[in-house]
């Protein structure tokens, strides 16, 4: 842990995107918060844009303070940020200021069933504020701002080599990992089959080539199936042109692939998932289709297959993802396409949804 | 251990029901099969129809044998059956000549990666009678019949006090044990919704009793739910009168249930299994509905549902089924409604299929 | 859930037992405490003893207060209560006041390592009350007195028809079924070697025989082997006379069992419970030798068998107790032998010290 | 996979080591063993010398055949090999003929308790040929040879450019695997102790490296713990000059481990490993103490430690081993220090049991 000696001084005020209304997110300067028992306050080195900043932006969604939605709260929007710790809670020891630190989006409440299983992104009181549970970004002030609160089990502290840029990337990586904890963690030598290149499912792509797999990776956009190589798949199945059960057939020598991370939500992928995993394999889904999908139940029995749906990055998965980035084991970098300040959020929003330019990972500085 | 002191005398031939093609199984004379290495030879003293008998009396499945259909290779059908063990292979010392057994279906072949993680029932050589896999009345000779061969795997003593009618549900509770299981196990105190209340479905009301979970039933029939009740459902849900999620609400305080068994098949049974079961919780697909079946994938990642297919009775669950039903805690015989002779098994079918005078479950004896 | 309508007056002071030093226990007048958020106000119906309220009396541990022995600071001993809800914090709705509950000991503090993976009994913060860590009677205020204040997270409903006496077995049998759970849960026709009947052991034996395990129970004293009888073990080794090896032996006929709950704290316990596993077998140490003990390290390995430490009674096993003693599948009936008022606890502590009149468990009442 | 197209001509007969008496092997011509169903036979690449070698050379143990020590049974010793697919038994498919593979030395009955749950090394018919079991060099014959049978269980394949000698080593991690796996394989950010340099020691270093953990490796040697530190372990701490739990107190900083591999079989090493772990932590037992040791089975209950006993390699963690060893992601040939010819072997082993040139393994090849 590297610790700056320098002390940090903290403004009454900061810039911070707050959401009034469905599409409606201004500029607004707001009171730097302080950090409470159990908290701290992080000064945003960047923050990165994720596809359910979009949903957060539009619907509200995935959260819901106290049972509300979140337009005309105050709402800060922004989950992937990593900044430097400039403050701490009463009895907070467990890192100091100056720390520089990723975040992960859920500490739970702590008095739920789930949280009180270790299943903390699973809280049965989501969004309850009164009752502890937080998400940043979606049922608590988020990370498009100058400085947010963040409950201390939800930093993780980074060498100083990594940039803040990248480190925005520690969370997306954590999703990715927690689906491999899911499916058994024993990914060593196995088949892993990712739908979806964006990117939770190139983070899937690089965790499981650092850990062993042998991993085909199935998408549409041949920019993406590319960087997607680069990062450790081995194969790369362009949908539009190839059949993924044939290719599948073809690279197991029609075993079958082991396991598989469903993060493309299109809707015939989880039917896809379900054929290409041989009999006894694993499916983690951790992308939300918008509308039912066909399901072959059967098939699912008659095999023993199991499927996991995850939301987002359990377990402290985050916690292992920074270990992995530390150790140059798996690199975020490769995502970022685009940087912009704080200031040109929309710009960013926008470049993001349209991916203009190719869009992957857009961040924003403040 | 029971042991009978008097000597078995093994006839040459015997009665068996053998399969010549579809909806077309003729009772002839075959010789009494011999046990090999790891195998004994079981006098049947009572075999139990299942739904999947006529599955492949019609349609040849869920087995195939060396990648063939069943018919007219002199397949023995039926599956759930309990007997004496008539003789033993060589180098078989686990059982003796004389013990009451039940049997399970799958003995994997032991070499294949799911077998090697204990995994038999997903055995990657199903069928595969080269490479050593069984699953007797499926893929290797079954119980209706006088004797059948079985490996040393699925044999399990019972005591001498229960009937081998009884007995042949063996396999039917460890089926939905397993599933229990596979959900976690921790079952004391959870509330578990058991869709269908077939006789798989009925097993795991009455297991999940047993091992102190509060179980809710839904089901069609009165009569079915009512035979439910009194194998230790607190709740019984008569779907085509009450609202299935509206019950569920009521019950679990808004909760939702911890676990489910899907059971039925039915195709908005697993829509409903999801949306009954709260976040983080668990199902298992214990049933195979026909067509594919309509899927709340985005529900099932946004609530971290794991969905656990499971083929049968894995994990030598027939063994800690056999346990329960000998310590009084669990009991197939209020399934019983029809005992008809070996000879009769036309009749026997007919009964179960159509569910002649409200059949559960119908037994055949030699 | 069962809540009384009779609105229940609080008083300001209430009898308190205070531990001033070693040996050093008072009856004072105390205010009654306050519940704050996440917190409930307990009334005790009634509070027994525990070997380790001995502990804390003379050596002050198990528990330490802010890294400090609990001796005279006011502390209130006693950790196996059950009352009834008489107040509740800001925000709690989990219970209403009126409930009648059962407690657990531990609530996590919620931010360590351990707490976040569910194993909340594993505090790293254990002891720290200002990181949000209780133990009642250990070091938070316990309940040899009127009132107690209890973290949601450690009380649980239980029936009307339960009395408190027997609700204080509560965390006892999780205990118990604790060990249980982290060997595997699945008990049901496995043989289960329980050594030691105090009450731990007493209530393993319970919680294995409802479970469907076959219980050997081992021990000194015949009348507690002949209450570990009466509990649902089938044999009883009395191991002053008879040679715990050579029972084991010929009760499995020379396999080993398959699970082994050491209860005792014997020096030579660990011992015979890793000789009378069978391979691949797990054994938990549920009990505390006060000095080091031989361990055979070499037959664990080349056996490869798990040893699990349990600390209490994780994983809300209490809330499975509850359940399976509410519907009467275990009992805690037959342990308690004494009943005293809570003014008398010296007396009672003294009686389950010196096991006056074979005493099991002693229970206060206010 | 990689196939010769040449067909392999086999001899009549070979050159082999086998056992006459304690510490006396012989080299013997012998006819090459032929491969039943299931079997394929191995032509040696290379085999090294591990320390069980010189137990079974010595002692006859661990292993022994149908009840008895393997001395004066024609019996060929030596387990860590590889070699080329020479020719396989009837129905075998999984690999073909002059495939190059990697072996594992257990293979189980596959229809005791333990190998129905997958846990093949744990085998309850261990050293039972009749009943199928196999442990090569142990209770089976080995590689110290020109042939060996394999059971098809034991083999995987290795990539052309993987030498014969470095996948001798695949057992080893493979074993060194299978103790992270049961420390719940999610080792990335956790801190690691490796104690005792050994080839386990030292690939277990490699491994947890590999998998992303900080590995502490503790030992006596200076030679051994540079060579751990080239393995990728970023602490090593001479036990003889250093105090371990001072250096764990201060690279932890005063947390304690996660996880602890006890390599060594040193008498005070399950002592320290249990006291370095923290709460809630997990030790895995790999070496096997010639004595009782002495054990703080408080300590361990009160943290609520588990302790894994591994006996060699199970799960199949050898082909995890081998997927990373062909990645790159770990390597074995930093172990090998000396390379003999098979005639040679008795100066092999007295180099391997003096440790004479630092040998840290030693390979013989045919």
């Amino acid at each position: 842990m590297s610790l700056k000696e320098t002390p940090i001084i903290i403004p009454q005020s900061m810039r911070a995107w707050v959401l009034f209304g469905p599409d409606d997110v201004r500029l607004v300067s707001k009171p730097v918060p302080r950090p409470g028992p159990a908290e701290v306050l992080v000064r945003i080195g960047a923050a990165a844009i994720c596809g359910t900043d979009l949903e957060v932006l539009r619907h509200g969604r995935p959260g819901s303070i106290d049972g509300e939605l979140p337009f005309g709260r105050g709402h800060v929007i922004g989950h992937e940020y990593a900044g430097t710790i400039a403050a701490v809670g009463p009895d907070v020891d467990e890192v100091q200021v100056g720390a520089r630190v990723a975040v992960e989006i859920h500490a739970g409440c702590g008095r739920c069933q789930r949280c009180r299983e270790g299943m903390y992104t699973s809280c049965l009181n989501y969004g309850s504020r009164r009752k502890g549970h937080c998400a940043n970004g979606f049922t608590t002030d988020g990370g498009f701002a100058e400085y947010a609160v963040n409950h201390i089990n939800t930093v993780y502290p980074i060498p100083d080599a990594m940039p803040f840029e990248e480190a925005t990337l520690a969370v997306t990586a954590g999703t990715a990992l927690y689906g491999l904890d899911v499916l058994g963690g024993l990914v060593a030598g196995a088949t892993l089959l990712v739908i979806g290149p964006g990117p939770i499912g190139l983070m899937a792509v690089a965790c499981g080539h650092a850990l062993g797999a042998e991993v085909i990776l199935a998408g549409t956009r041949p920019r993406r199936l590319e960087l997607g190589r680069a990062l450790g798949a081995r194969h790369a199945v362009a949908v539009r042109e190839q059949s993924l059960p044939a290719e599948v057939e073809r690279i197991t020598d029609g075993a079958g692939v082991d396991l598989v991370m469903e993060c493309s939500g299109a809707p015939t992928a989880l039917h896809e998932a379900v054929h290409a995993v041989k009999r006894g394999g694993r499916v983690c889904l951790a992308a939300f289709p918008h509308e039912a999908v066909l399901f072959d139940a059967a098939h699912v029995a008659r095999n023993n297959i199991y499927l996991y749906g995850i939301r987002g990055e359990g377990n402290r998965a985050v916690g292992r993802a920074v270990a992995l980035m530390a150790q140059g084991k798996i690199s975020g970098a490769p995502l970022i396409t685009h940087r912009l300040s704080l200031d040109a959020l929309p710009v960013a929003l926008e470049t993001a949804e349209k991916r203009i330019g190719d869009a992957v990972k857009v961040v924003v500085v403040p």
